[in-house]
């Protein structure tokens, strides 16, 4: 795919790659292009001054005071923009866009994003909508790292009429920055989402709250007996909120379908708990088991106990071993 | 606290400690105990034959065939199996039980263990419950490490009367295994439980079972896709089904109560998504991240992101970094 692109040796797939918005996606893709060798020239923009001073510093070429400037000339122009601010971004820029140029974007909800940005985008310009599943719980310009998109999925949703050539080059991106892609359609995408992160960060935050609330457990109570389950809910609780504000608010009819379904089956399973119905409730925590089995086959998390934390904080120390240690006497 | 219970080069804190039940905790307290030189003999049973002879492999000095075999002659008795068969252990330890010896548990519901154990407890004999808040989601006598419990909090809930000098040897082996310790009421146990434990499996047990069953998202794009908040659910999803069931027969008060307080948190953030309600989501989103902060300044949780993974994963390579990264070109 990518040496069907023009990479492989044959040089950069773009030429100068404008991001707007310099979070955590957009780092990550400046120091992924950068070290794949992937384009000529990194432009970025961010409203905020001091986010593009830490930009200029660690991964831009060149750092503008507006987003049109960041586009200007650009062949490839990324939206790495919270959700609600696609659309006010793209009318920005689209003067400033060149035709045979592509306009992708990295949000998390794919329908809203079409709506918000198709209207402004020039005839001329391919604008090809996308969303990488990666990320962690840490925001800003200094959070990105080069290896975010390795093994990871990059989504994108084409619509109709999508020039094949500006759809290859920009899936050889994707790849060249060690993601595998997978082209859906928005809908199906919104959907997908709202199972797989969406009402998943939800419930996350909606259980962080109840334990923030109770007076009767204090957070210092919390917080040292979080290590029996609750600490892996604080994870993705931790992530950007305006980002996940305009996540709820513009893929509203997924994520209220997929809760209403959630909502049904935690009170099939409250009234279990009601009743003393041990079978049912045996039965439910057997079958989820395969899931976990599943994700970890496919490489996407680790099968390390505790996501693997101790090797994390110890730098190896502490490790757990899966089998027999040594020097047992009987 | 060690020193003054007999420990720190005066030899060890028991002689002979009866481990009945082989799992997770029970192997882990074995590598943790024969580590730190902290007993003389670890004696242990468990109902599977296959059981037993893993850990007469791996970590026991002596195997027996019944619950009292084990027990016969200890100092210490451990009752780690799940809290729906203390009772029945009890009852068939309690014969072989000697004055002056000590009986604990590690069950993750207090209440309900106190009231199955003590009944069978004869006198002159110390029943002290306790609860170490440490496990990963794997099971069974391979899964078992010494470091389990470092840094962790092991709880007690000793009855009114409890001797003194008992309490005190065994809060020296919790810590001489690397927890630390605290002592509280059961019921207050149970409720703290219930918000850092027995929900948040409840819940993550629930959202893998909706994303399973969902027709118009196949599981293998649930996997695919999971690194998108998912798949932090799906570890704790993963633990034990016996063991999890026992907890929402046996802490059924605690879990209606957190989870009628989940609900409507949940309800309410599920009506500003309906009414478009951004600041209201943005508040809450972000008064959740001084939680996570909390875990990490209290070490039970890693500040790396992705809870360190791609260490884990990849032995190294891939580790994101948390600030520059050196070779950019301007």
């Amino acid at each position: 795919m990518a040496a069907d692109a023009g990479q492989g040796g044959a040089g950069p797939l773009y030429g100068r790659v404008a991001l707007i918005g310099l979070g955590l996606i957009a780092s990550s893709m400046a120091h992924a292009m950068r070290a794949a060798g992937l384009c000529r020239h990194i432009a970025g923009h961010a409203p905020s001054a001091a986010t593009r001073a830490v930009a200029r510093e660690l991964f831009c070429d060149s750092v503008h005071d507006t987003a049109a400037g960041a586009a200007a000339g650009a062949d490839l122009v990324v939206l790495a923009v919270p959700v609600g601010a696609m659309g006010a971004v793209a009318a920005a820029i689209a003067p400033a866009l060149t035709p045979g140029a592509t306009v992708t974007d990295v949000g998390s909800v794919k329908q809203a994003v079409v709506a918000a940005v198709a209207p402004h985008v020039p005839p001329g310009v391919h604008f090809i909508p996308g969303h990488p599943i990666a990320g962690t719980e840490h925001s800003g310009p200094r959070s990105g790292f080069a290896t975010l998109f390795r093994n990871r999925w990059w989504l994108l949703t084409p619509l109709p009429g999508t020039d094949p050539a500006a759809l290859a080059r920009l899936r050889a991106l994707c790849e060249g920055m060690g993601a595998n892609v997978d082209a859906m359609d928005p809908a199906h995408h919104d959907l997908v989402l709202a199972v797989t992160s969406h009402v998943p960060h939800l419930i996350a935050y909606t259980m962080v709250g109840v334990a923030d609330d109770l007076r009767r457990v204090t957070d210092s109570e919390v917080i040292r007996y979080s290590a029996a389950g609750f600490r892996d809910f604080t994870r993705i609780a931790a992530s950007d909120p305006v980002m996940w504000r305009d996540v709820f608010l513009t893929n509203k009819d997924a994520t209220l379908d997929i809760l209403g379904r959630f909502t049904e089956e935690l009170f099939a399973l409250q009234r279990a708990i009601r009743l003393g119905d041990g079978p049912h409730l045996h039965a439910y925590f057997t079958r989820t088991r395969a899931i976990r089995r599943g994700i970890i086959e496919a490489g996407q998390d680790t099968a390390a106990p505790d996501f693997g934390r101790a090797a994390a904080a110890a730098g190896g120390e502490g490790v757990p071993q899966a089998v027999a240690l040594p020097g047992q006497r009987r």
